[in-house]
């Protein structure tokens, strides 16, 4: 479906459920702020309910406190899944939706995607659900108010890397440019995303640092976030988002990889890419999935077994 | 003057020498080769001559090694002055330029550029000298080839923070993306900037990051590279300029310091702000100098010593 017709779908409804997957990022966050905005400033009921609560460092997002983690059944006609692959990755907020009495709505730009929902809106092509949010709100008439832009802004740049991925686009950055022209601050954004770290997080990258390995002749460089070196530090390991690019900026290093050790028998694993090597792939070798440059996968096991069996899948798959 | 008025008098010559200040930037660089490279387009000899060497993280732009370092005056009508506010700060090549006999053109971006120069294109709200050397090009009616547009995109990524400081516009969001349809490869490009760090630089980088410290009740992060840190790494103390962001990175911060041991009983104190405190004039208090947001000063004594007086100092006055 385009974008138009996605915006004729919305109209039809006065009351939305906005949801979007488990251990949500910027663009998944900002997506579901921007929309559900969108649809108030349209006179629509709108709200957000997701089964995980937002990371500390989006919460200078304007309106990131209504994002509610109850899972109660909303009284609604329709549920718009932003920023999804999978109705798994929903988590609980999954159960929330009831396909006979509600119009599923997917908008996505992942490659991933499996298609589920009565209808969609997939550009694979877009940096950032974000951009394609900013679309649907402006077949919908929408005059976006400079909160509105500020937050479409913000998932822009938190899935482009800060206009450093190569999903940045043309279209990305003009976008980006029209956002600017409807209020969004951009240096005010980077300042909240890039130079407003909490001093246990430099503390615990400084740690990731000095741990650095490298491996398959220094194509790829790893490190493991262990619930220890979190302890040590205060730090929540969900905070460690965009550690991975650090990782990754290894010079030679065409995949980085960073293990969190969740602490429940889990490891999340982080796979990002310099774009010659297809994480995605990588990833799905491990139940996992996401992009090209960026992929993630939960393995079960210890620290040191699933390091241990990644690496070596990896190097000998690169 | 015009972008349109300095294309019209760079026709009327056929001989062009361009230069640039000492310490040379990435939109310095950038700059001067995408300007003689158009010069070139149009048939005209076009050579670059600057005081100081290339630094090696700038060695990818295409081009780079036809910058020349010696001071051998050129068979020119004109010259033209790049991204360089003021003739003190062209250095030893200042010596080259006779004006009695060469045009001399400056194109800046700099609020301090003092309006040296036969004729003058200052656009203090562009985001880097390559935004204003883009411009003219199109009034040149230069077709960019995809190298010429990659060095020009270079150079409005390394003076604009990768599009995060506040200096980055609509203008030149839309630059970037014009740049981008003829051929600048964004992602490669950051992947130069960004992503290519030696293993030591971030090895280097984790110690100072376990080792920072705040002062001020927050508002100041520092730390200090030793020669020890340096030495255990491999690490030469100079390759550190963009170490202070990350000293800055720090939540709450307003003033980030970096003071770095140089050996000869000399510590070199790097200055960064979040633009609300001048460390312009923090700096200044110490025989140093520089802009509002970044500045500099070298200070004779230990690092202890230095450290704790350029504290003591800067707790007083901000």
């Amino acid at each position: 479906m385009t974008a138009s017709e996605i915006a004729q779908a919305l109209e039809k409804h006065r009351r939305i459920m906005v949801t979007s997957h488990v251990n949500p990022d910027g663009d998944s966050i900002s997506s579901q702020l921007a929309l559900a905005s969108v649809l108030k400033t349209l006179g629509k009921q709108a709200s957000i309910i997701d089964q995980d609560p937002v990371p500390e460092r989006y919460r200078f997002l304007p309106g990131w406190e209504f994002i509610s983690n109850k899972m109660e059944t909303p009284n609604v006609t329709a549920v718009c899944v932003v920023d999804c692959a999978n109705p798994e990755r929903i988590g609980q907020a999954a159960e929330l939706i009831t396909p006979a009495t509600m119009e599923l709505i997917v908008i996505d730009h992942h490659v991933s995607n499996d298609g589920f929902g009565h209808i969609q809106y997939i550009d694979t092509q877009a940096s950032s659900t974000c951009e394609l949010i900013y679309r649907i709100s402006q077949k919908l008439n929408v005059k976006l108010s400079a909160e509105q832009a500020t937050i479409l802004l913000s998932g822009i740049m938190t899935d482009s890397g800060g206009f450093r991925y190569s999903n940045t686009s043309p279209v990305t950055l003009r976008t980006a440019a029209l956002l600017m022209e409807s209020g969004a601050e951009l240096a005010w954004i980077s300042e909240q995303l890039y130079f407003q770290h909490p001093l246990r997080h430099l503390k615990v990258l400084g740690q990731l640092f000095s741990d650095l390995k490298t491996a398959a002749n220094g194509k790829v460089s790893w490190v493991a976030l262990s619930q220890e070196i979190a302890r040590k530090h205060g730090f929540d390991i969900n905070d460690s988002e965009e550690f991975v690019s650090h990782v990754l900026s290894v010079k030679g290093a065409e995949v980085g990889l960073l293990f969190k050790e969740q602490g429940n028998g889990i490891v999340r694993v982080s796979f990002r890419s310099k774009g010659r090597v297809d994480v995605n792939r990588l990833a799905a070798i491990f139940g996992g999935g996401g992009h090209l440059q960026a992929a993630g996968a939960r393995l079960k096991g210890t620290v040191d077994d699933v390091t241990k069996k990644v690496i070596e899948t990896v190097e000998r798959e690169i």
